[in-house]
């Protein structure tokens, strides 16, 4: 299975990362160790001792180093090999594991399975708003997900599906009958918006608004490869601004793990009421509640009954609302084939050598 | 694999659809999904969207149509998409789902997986007596099984394995000791009988006769190709007619889901006592308990000793007793040929394209 | 998978096999089933019924025969039918199934995979030291691993993962700064000791030395091919006879069940205190502790990251504590393609026209 590997994937909540502790996560078929040095930078390694091959997540953090659980050599975070405990504790020159480039921002673990030189933090997308939101009125939370990371994506890039299998909560009608709007950004993005003006408003919106049946409804979404959604939903009374009515932001983050497994990230923070103490409880079930028992059965079933192949080879029966998840399914097909014919042309690179053994 | 698949299979038990609901069912390696129209007649669609291959049965039934649970596009018991909840609502040209030939007869629901075009109800056995039986004195069950379907169809074509099985309830050392006959009967069916007089009746049937420890054993089985039994079995008194003793008949009904799984259903009725409700009770009990706790494990042990492979492709040694169920692999082999090499001659036929695709 | 098959296997306890019951176990993919003749000696067969593969460690013993669970064949220790309760009772010439040698030797069940006609039993290990421990102070276990069994036996050819894995009880960092010495000894056999004169003694022994912080400090274990290893440690008061301080003796016996899962049972016995009931059972409760809560999660963690390709295959960057292991690898390839090519070479063998089959 090919993924874009230049790139930058969320790998965890900052919060899953405690000092001292470990996480050894999938991803892209890659299982990487996340630990945190003395002064608690994040460091990123090939979860696998070049030894005997145990995985490093089981063993234990010594200074900057972690410790192999098997054997105790140590590697610090450049994958260097810094302590071998045996005889006369000579270090192998091949005994090194891989270092992943590594960021922490917005609250996330990012990490970037591709060439290290080539990694920038600025290229990871700007989602401050998340941490400056107050903290009562925020959630986030992980999902393991079995069904591929593009599937999940098309959930989110096609929101008239709320209308059918969220209708008690997210649904309304609204987005369903609206033709959306879709255009590429910049920096391999693409965005997606609906705009249904004196419209039934979904029922999570209707209950803070004071006609709840009729608003201006809104939503949009903004996609960036390979599977990061920014998603803005609103409603307002029918020819108000967007922010006299009720707004939500969410992340949905999507980390493939492998071809039918997904890492889905999801926070969410709203613009209304933000010290009701008993909404924000609300809130934060009600999102648990239709991710977990709506959104992923349905992604899950869907990918039993595709199988491991690719959805579009099945020649799928398209209607105008699949154009937003089409478009960005072809976006990450041609980054991915220009990355592919990238490292293909540069056969010295050692990033290169290293994946291909 | 292959299947006979112009031929009727039993998909469910009648009382498994209610009104409204539905049932998902793979049937020959294929999900179809069962539902009620608003006349109450059963409908079956393959459980699969052809939008992004959401399981059908996991939506709604609204008139006589299924919502599918994503994104709300219906579907009529003739597979013609018959609404698109989505912008204008035009519907495309390809969405349809394959529709099945489905009957509901004999308290059971019937499918047939080959060319509509082909599906006959004459050709479902008459299983009327089941129907016609009092209800206090029957019942039935089904036993999803891990084994090949004609590993279980063996089982009961071959029913000198009671003795062993069984000893305590259906076994009495009657059956082994007598060589069954065997013939094949029109229409796809084999039929093999055992009669063993003066002999020792089994348990199940001593404790309702006059003398316990002697009888007239008899026992049959009609075997309809692929996989529906009917047996019959009693025990008189020395030289009586057969209906002066118990009798029961019994439906053994095996529907293949794959290579390694098959719906298992079954049925029984009897001719004794049929207003005691305490026997009542203790005769289902006593069967699921054989048919769950005895003959399942037996058959899934077999299935995982043999492997992928078939059963005569090992060269098994064979006994006399194996002669009822020998014959009918053959037959079953024989069909399955010429159903293959018929529609391998007509390659125009539009049923045989979409099974291709 | 190759496997070494002309040698013995531990395939149980000899406590685990009850008069008048039965074992199966698959051993080096074959599925066996061990049982005792009306004398009590145990006898191993093809858990296979050749008839139609029933498991014949679901059936029953009658008299010196196994009776197959479905249809009542009898095969008595030889592999020969001795009864057939269908019909006139004549016996197929085919029927009858594979015998395997067989031990009952040191309170274990032996079993030799290979052409029966070159076992042995002077070839078993003497193990009799392990009989001849007084029953209160030994312990003896199994425990079903996901692991090919020479990543077991590697564990235990490499004890200074003990200072890692098990550092509060069996570490001590006297192994793991200690080379030790490696020697291959006759009959396929391997022994490599520790020797740490004035060192630090695992907490296990130091709690019964008088100065708990000093001692001479050695262990040394026999590996007899394929997986059969005698561990023996201890720690004496610097510069005093090993007979003077606590003496363990442990038995490691690994018995490939297929390629990824491992019989492992183990044995111990000690020089002190036997007397003391409190001491034996913290003993046998610690060590079913390390070895199932330790040892087993590691080594099959490391399985999950290998993957089923050899260990070697990997390139993983060897330690001088990994020359006994990697010792007793190379002896034994070396005597499967030893055993490989006499057994291709002579092709009228029956055994080998057998095991083509």
């Amino acid at each position: 299975m090919s993924y874009l590997l230049n790139t930058w994937y969320i790998a965890g909540w900052a919060d899953e990362l405690a000092q001292g502790g470990m996480l050894g996560r999938t991803i892209v078929e890659q299982p990487i160790v996340f630990f945190r040095n003395s002064q608690g930078a994040i460091q990123a390694l090939a979860d696998r001792c070049p030894h005997r091959f145990a995985p490093l997540h089981m063993g234990k953090i010594v200074g900057d180093s972690v410790q192999c659980p098997y054997h105790g050599l140590r590697f610090d975070g450049s994958g260097q090999c810094t302590h071998n405990p045996h005889g006369d504790g000579s270090i192998p020159k091949a005994a090194c594991v891989r270092a992943f480039a590594v960021a922490e921002r917005h609250g996330a673990i990012w990490v970037w399975p591709g060439d290290p030189n080539l990694a920038n933090d600025a290229l990871i997308p700007d989602f401050s708003f998340f941490e400056q939101a107050p903290t009562d009125a925020k959630g986030h939370g992980y999902l393991p997900t079995r069904a591929h990371y593009e599937l999940l994506a098309d959930n989110i890039m096609d929101l008239s599906h709320v209308d059918f299998l969220h209708p008690d909560t997210l649904g309304g009608g609204a987005l369903s009958s609206t033709r959306a709007t879709i255009e590429e950004l910049p920096n391999d993005r693409v965005r997606i918006s609906w705009w249904a003006p004196d419209d039934v408003p979904p029922p999570a919106f209707g209950a803070h608004l004071e006609d709840p049946t009729r608003a201006d409804v809104w939503a949009e979404v903004i996609w960036h490869a390979p599977g990061l959604m920014l998603l803005g939903s609103g409603a307002t009374p029918p020819g108000c601004p967007r922010e006299e009515g009720p707004v939500t932001w969410n992340l949905h983050l999507m980390t493939p793990q492998d071809a039918t497994n997904t890492h889905y990230f999801f926070a969410n923070t709203r613009s209304f009421e933000q010290d009701n103490a008993q909404l924000n409880a609300f809130v934060q079930d009600m999102l648990i509640g239709i991710f977990a028992g709506e959104d992923k059965p349905m992604v899950e079933a869907q990918q039993r009954q595709i199988g491991e192949v690719d959805l579009l080879g099945l020649n799928p029966v398209l209607l105008p609302v699949d154009a937003g998840a089409v478009r960005c399914r072809r976006v990450l097909r041609r980054l991915i084939e220009a990355e592919r014919a990238t490292t293909h042309a540069s056969p010295s690179s050692s990033f290169e050598k290293e994946e291909s053994r």
